[in-house]
């Protein structure tokens, strides 16, 4: 299924009332989508990256929890429906040329985030060693 | 000019490789491009989100400076080159399905990263009044 959804934001204006406007009008990308950092709202820990569409961003907006467009599946994805680690929303801010948001949540459930189990998605370290890397658990 | 560029690292491999393997095999889109947060190495506060292709992300390893591709521009970007801004990496992340990475960076000049003269490029909040958004600078 294409991520691509009615949009009911506002198209994109100049660059000076994208960057210094008061008027939300994300700026999709040309798969439909936006991306998105969560993270936890009382530690600042960055728990994911996700990606959202315009129907995703307008049901985070409406409901208080974050909604996302799931890549791999193809679907719009109510984060933590299934595992209860929903995600509620204490703060959005946008970027400057309004191509990214950032979320900040506090997670139900057991409060973690990652399907691996860990409570963050960045639990590996890119270790470099003589010019090449290597990834660590840490 | 396209994103696509060589790619020096590994192809990523099954599933169980991408996420809990020591092999740095990121996943480039269809731009040919992978997403990075930078944030303050000292306090944690998100810089901006910015893309790297292959180029860029061997260039970051081997110089241990933030390097990105500017899609604006279709152009290699070397952070800080004309504003002084170098981002020096004190430690790199990569998230579970590799398709996202972390950077924790010490910024050169004067400290800065948006190109709208402020700290952070998410200088604006998203609040939410009788469901509707609007941005106000914070």
């Amino acid at each position: 299924m294409s991520a691509v959804s009615s949009n009911p934001f506002p198209a994109p204006g100049s660059k000076a009332e994208l960057e210094e406007g008061a008027v939300l009008s994300p700026r999709f990308g040309a798969d439909g989508l936006i991306t998105c950092i969560a993270t936890d709202a009382a530690t600042g820990e960055i728990l994911m990256v996700a990606h959202m569409n315009p129907e995703a961003l307008a049901k985070t907006i409406e409901t208080g929890e974050a909604w996302y467009w799931s890549r791999s599946r193809g679907e719009l994805w109510h984060k933590g429906a299934t595992s209860g680690q929903i995600q509620t929303v204490e703060e959005m801010r946008i970027d400057c040329d309004q191509d990214a948001l950032l979320l900040k949540v506090t997670v139900a459930g057991d409060g973690g985030c990652c399907h691996t189990g860990r409570r963050s998605c960045f639990y590996r370290k890119v270790e470099i060693a003589g010019g090449k890397p290597s990834l660590v658990v840490d």
